[in-house]
């Protein structure tokens, strides 16, 4: 099988941790007979840098004739003096937008050997295993207005939008992944305050009708983020709208015990996907061989699993990098007792052998 | 000194938790020589019941004309299928607005017996001291339009809106309360997404200007959720607008490892506060003598110290109910290693009697 994949590495630790997953696409390639093309462009600061822009419009038309697309990660303090219309995150919004990337999915594993990284107590923290669906392309981050008004532009709106059909598509594809997964959906929303959560919270009810395999319970956001501290273990699938879900899987990965370990995807109607580590671009470890390229390379075995259906070998890689941490490996990031740190380079080599 | 205070008790659990803060009503005047003239009236499901509405304007009368508000909670299983305009909590929204409560103040400390029940290690939860000031009066929860709009009500909009004002009153008060205490400022918003982001951000760095003894900082809302968890230490004073506050607030929250102990603040420019448990009415353990009243006694301190001005008065509140703890008393909610499990009734005793 032959796949064109676009790498786009972004800024600061990007271009470190994008040569972890074409080195996974590499082994993955030779273990299993698939052809990789990997073509790179720029995106964020880098291609504000090169392009004068955020999102060039030769790396979104890459993107579009790809089979999938993988990106470090963007921003650094080198662009945080420009204005926002122009900053590199433009670029990552931009990219979503562009290519309908309507479905974040990020799952939050516990990882044993870290365990004792989480900031919650172990007994918590080691029982995880949730998948949390993010409205991606709607919401308070497109709606218009988003302006200041008045004689004196001392009025300042920002409109939460969200149409039957956006909310559907989401609705269905939460619906989807909890049934091949515990059968458990959890709804978050803030229907006693926003019209907009009323709507939402109709239509989580009316499809579940489709479901009848499917639990559904709905959740007010402020109760939600203290039940993924208390008891995150109680969860399979949550879904949300976009800025909720922008709070709520940040604070859920913290759970884990690391950032450096989360990967994310980002899927469009059509089935494109773009996969990113959760992560940063980390400027301050940029360029020192100590940036973690877990996260990235997971997000590789996501791509291979949800855009390229090749689920055997995004296991490979999922088991690769298991292996490796048991092993008692570990990036200078990554608090695990009695283990070996290596740097950036190494910790690829050591997946990749195992793949 | 006489002062007259509204006791709005609500629903579930409110009307045993209120009976705690006259008990320590009581005392403090008794031991200071004040008089305290206690009026009380329906909020929530309690008013929908008597008056067919959740805030009657009877309530508002005497809420306006007291020198503070004491509200229990509000909301229950009875209420749950009237139309979201009608259901209690609305209640709560109106009296907010109607007031113009625009500060909400939530402080979160450790308790270090109750240390072991936060989800969090201890040595996170151990060290935490800050304070959460929320706007109350803006934003997505006011804002219009909010409604269904299109041919077939295909489509939805809530409205984020502050005006330059709003957004200055209440970055004021935190700054006020920033000096009063460690000087630090934690700024917390959207502003690589939203415009009212962006303007909330320059008024902070123009308020900045007026306290140079506060430092100040500024962390993205998804930032703030993770750090709360991963290191809640850092913060002093964080100031945020409506919805993340209530997204925070509750997430910071768990953090002292009981719901049951933390009290709130929502104060007006004229002075007038509301002073209520952060805790909602729990309408499972309603009318069994379970409900831990130390939230509600704690929201009487407070009371006494913002809006009434009697620092020593709350202060004496707040040592007897550490006092209680430290002798090993404590509510079934709480768990605390080799202590005495009491009922309401025996806890309020316990508290009036040490102050
Ligand atoms: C960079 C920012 C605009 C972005 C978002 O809020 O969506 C980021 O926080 C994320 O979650 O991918
Ligand atoms: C009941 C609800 C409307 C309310 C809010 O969101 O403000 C509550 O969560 C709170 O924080 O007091």
């Amino acid at each position: 099988m032959k796949k064109k994949i676009a790498i786009l590495p972004g800024d600061g630790i990007g271009r470190e941790i994008a040569s972890g997953a074409a080195s996974a696409l590499e082994a993955v390639g030779k273990r299993f007979g698939h052809e990789f093309e990997l073509e790179y462009a720029n995106i964020g600061g880098a291609a504000i840098d090169s392009d004068g822009t955020p999102l060039p419009d030769s790396t979104l038309a890459l993107a579009k004739s790809s089979d999938a697309i993988l990106l470090g990660a963007v921003g650094g303090p080198k662009w945080d003096s420009l204005p926002s219309a122009e900053r590199p995150e433009r670029g990552l919004l931009a990219i979503r937008k562009e290519l309908g990337l309507f479905a974040n999915l990020r799952p939050i594993p516990s990882f044993q050997k870290l365990v004792q990284s989480s900031p919650l107590k172990p007994e918590i923290a080691g029982n995880v295993n949730m998948l949390i669906v993010r409205e991606l392309t709607g919401g308070l981050y497109f709606g218009k207005p988003s302006e200041r008004r008045g004689e004196n532009n001392d009025v300042v709106v920002d409109t939460l939008l969200y149409t039957r059909e956006e909310i559907e598509r989401i609705v269905v594809k939460a619906f989807e992944f909890a049934k091949s997964r515990d059968g458990r959906l959890t709804s978050v929303d803030k229907a006693n305050v926003l019209e907009s959560s009323r709507m939402w919270r109709e239509i989580v009810n009316e499809k579940a009708a489709d479901y009848p395999e499917v639990t559904v319970d709905h959740m007010y956001v402020d109760a939600a983020a203290m039940k993924l501290i208390s008891s995150p273990g109680q969860f399979d699938v949550i879904v949300t709208e976009n800025l909720f879900g922008d709070i709520l899987s940040d604070e859920a990965s913290m759970i884990t015990g690391s950032l450096g370990m989360l990967p994310s995807a980002s899927l469009s109607e059509s089935g494109l996907g773009l996969y990113e580590p959760v992560h940063g671009s980390a400027p301050d470890i940029a360029g020192q061989n100590k940036a973690n390229p877990l996260a990235m390379i997971l997000s590789t075995a996501l791509m291979l699993k949800y855009s390229l259906h090749l689920r055997e070998e995004g296991e490979a890689i999922e088991r690769a990098v298991q292996s490796v941490l048991n092993d008692g490996f570990c990036t200078p990031d990554l608090q695990m007792e009695g283990s070996t740190i290596v740097g950036t380079d190494q910790m690829i080599k050591l997946v990749t052998e195992r793949i």
